[in-house]
């Protein structure tokens, strides 16, 4: 990460992004930008929102400077507007994370396209609200995609940028650029499927892990400790068609679907189903009480971030 | 891990074990075994085992190195037997990594009965034939289960120990016992259900991935970059049950539950299926050889074993 030159590198234009809404997913994109010499404006309709905010950016900047980003006085870019059109009108990129409201945001898109410089790429952090979705009331939608992060964005690499059927392939490259300038691995995805890929992918592991702890199969701590001990280091690594191709030998890919393919289907053939039901729910909360309920909950995200800090630093080198 | 001190621990006793077939997760497992100070005895009925196993351990022992191994001369320890009741007589434990077959694997557990010590554990390596099964024509089957690893078994920690309906508790003791002793995270199985913990729940991670995929939404070098980028990395440092006690903030997994459960249950109501068919295997194929299949594959487990390695020292500081 070359982040001392970008912190230095204020003067070059486009600089301005207005977040709008800054709770935890919108701090946390707010104090990336920051890092990377962004000037930054919040619109966020609470009252105590300047307070909240300087207290979460301080919370996220050891983070940032474990990730190699310096610049002590990185608020000094920051403003608060809570007048919407004033905080957008000079804006070169907007990133929202308002409520995942249909109403809210195909209204909201409505007055940021009246208000919005005709240059400035909207940008939405929605898992569920596509493009085409709310940027309906809009004259000109070729301007807004999605730009979804994975929790929490001024930490994990992964950006998913989903265009609308109306978005330009020129803001789409625009919005790539903008998440690899930051540092990011922006990822296009070409349908706007509902939980994107790495939701949707996290859903299916998660339903079987859940159909495992209610068979009785293993403890939700004993599945945690198998993931993290072979798959997710695995995955963290090489993702599972990588994986599967280096599994097929010196044969590659085309080797593995012909030797291992017949027993990973019927296995896939084979994974379970599950709902969070009442008999599910009592299952999984009994287990939680008893095992990760017991510890303080900032104590396992130390835990969690230290670990995640000290991997992505591993893979930076 | 104290590896100068196992190292140096070869006088300890119980400390032979015998390794049955001696193919890529065999010799793994060897490499492993020596470089903790067990004496080690191949029973492989090739031909040109011995040079075949000599050549394939010292590819395997740059990673041991790396992982904190040393011993230049730790081959001196490895003997090959070709005559299983010679190799298996005087073993404290076995490792099993013989063909997926059941007639095979019934009639070699068998001959292990009547061969080896009162006090010997019996693991086998299987992935798909479980101990209640391959234990059927032993007298003494309390003392066989499954210790199945997680590939390559020198360099990811994931043991999965799986006890037959008749294996005693105490021989599961020793087994988990004895795998925590070579520096790898035993994960206790109490079902003998297909696929057991690890494969399944990468069988369903595959499902959705084959699905997404072969639907056009995303390329499988892009799937590989998403997950590597955001849910490896996040299983690496923590497993799904403790991220999601993370994502409901200061209410836990409790609080998880009740605000993004209905969200996530939706998800895995609609997760795809995806079958290795002509037209599937047709799309998998042409991005294959489009992709990954254009790199060597040597290169390509070059890089994936580099950032292995490179997380895992991460990891264990």
């Amino acid at each position: 990460m070359t982040t001392d030159k970008k912190l230095s590198d204020t003067s070059a234009a486009p600089s301005r992004i207005t977040v709008i809404g800054a709770g935890a997913i919108g701090l946390s994109w707010t104090g990336l930008f920051l890092a990377n010499g962004w000037q930054v404006t919040i619109n966020d309709p609470r009252e105590d929102i300047k307070a909240a905010a300087l207290a979460g950016l301080s919370q996220i900047k050891p983070s940032l400077e474990a990730l190699g980003y310096s610049g002590s006085n990185f608020v000094k870019r920051l403003s608060f507007e809570a007048d919407l059109e004033k905080a957008v009108k000079d804006a070169d990129f907007i990133q929202e994370n308002g409520p995942e409201s249909l109403a809210f945001k195909q209204d909201l898109y409505a007055k940021l396209d009246k208000w919005v410089k005709p240059s400035a790429i909207l940008l939405s952090s929605s898992s569920s609200i596509p493009a085409s979705v709310f940027s309906e009331k809009m004259a000109r939608p070729e301007r807004a995609l999605i730009g979804h992060p994975f929790n929490p964005p001024h930490l994990i690499p992964l950006v998913e940028v989903v265009p609308g059927k109306k978005t330009s392939r020129e803001a789409t490259n625009s919005a790539m650029d903008f998440y690899r300038s930051l540092g990011k691995k922006p990822a296009l995805i070409e349908k706007e499927i509902a939980g994107f890929v790495a939701n949707r992918l996290q859903a299916a592991m998660m339903r079987e892990s859940v159909h495992l702890v209610k068979e009785g199969v293993i403890t939700m701590e004993g599945l945690d400790s198998i993931v993290s001990s072979s798959i997710g280091l695995r995955w963290a690594a090489a993702g599972p068609f990588k994986t599967f191709t280096l599994g097929g030998g010196s044969g590659g890919f085309r080797h593995f679907l012909e030797g291992l393919g017949p027993m990973l289907e019927k296995l896939m053939a084979n994974i379970g189903d599950a709902h969070f039901d009442a008999e599910t729910t009592k299952v999984l909360l009994e287990q939680y009480d008893g095992s990760y309920g017991k510890i303080p909950i900032t104590e396992l995200e130390q835990q969690r971030d230290h670990q995640q800090l000290a991997i992505m630093k591993a893979l930076a080198q």
